[in-house]
């Protein structure tokens, strides 16, 4: 493992909703993604989500005591979504995040629907 | 936990090699730090290390096979230091980072000094 440069390993993809894996921590990998419109509402039972917006601005509606509300992160601003709890991230622009959960996270979390874990880059 | 901005808690100290914890991600912290100088070698037996340069330029010798280099980390660029490798982080010029390790972690590992494991803000 050597350096890794943000901005390079954005520029090696460009399909919505695809994390890529750029670099392991432990058990964690840490991703980046380029999303634009609206992601499934889903969980992750098991872990919290890191959400740190590189570039845009990303909305995160969340589900907490029986209520909707919405989080909305700038660039450079951050977020963890915390184990259990149902949102759907969200944004009209083409938005650029980067991702920290542990290995092997599928990104529609406990969802109906078919997710990916991310490829490396 | 809400919204963490980044260049808003980094206004919010100024000392150096002092890493700061903006929030928790399952049993890591994410900090943040202001360095400038020389930081001693060590070595974190436990875990790997996570660095991301947000300003600046950060210079880690490392200690591999035997043999010392030096990798350099430009704003946008992130590293993982991985465990137990020693390693000495310095840099000429004010350089703010952002760190991820598990909570607990001493920032002089096994080295022979007062560490720290950082505070809240």
């Amino acid at each position: 493992m050597t350096v890794v440069n943000i901005s390079e390993k954005l520029a090696l993809f460009s399909n919505h909703w695809s994390p890529r894996i750029i670099a392991q921590l432990n058990d964690n990998h840490v991703k980046l993604a380029k999303v634009e419109g609206r992601f499934p509402w889903h969980a992750h039972e098991g872990t919290d989500e890191l959400f740190l917006v590189i570039k845009g601005t990303l909305n995160i509606d969340i589900r907490e005591n029986g209520e909707e509300r919405t989080i909305t992160l700038s660039e450079g601003e951050l977020h963890v979504v915390p184990k259990g709890q149902e949102h759907a991230p969200h944004c009209i622009e083409e938005c650029h995040i980067l991702l920290i959960e542990p290995a092997g996270t599928v990104n529609t979390g406990d969802a109906d629907q078919v997710g990916t874990t991310g490829e490396w880059i």
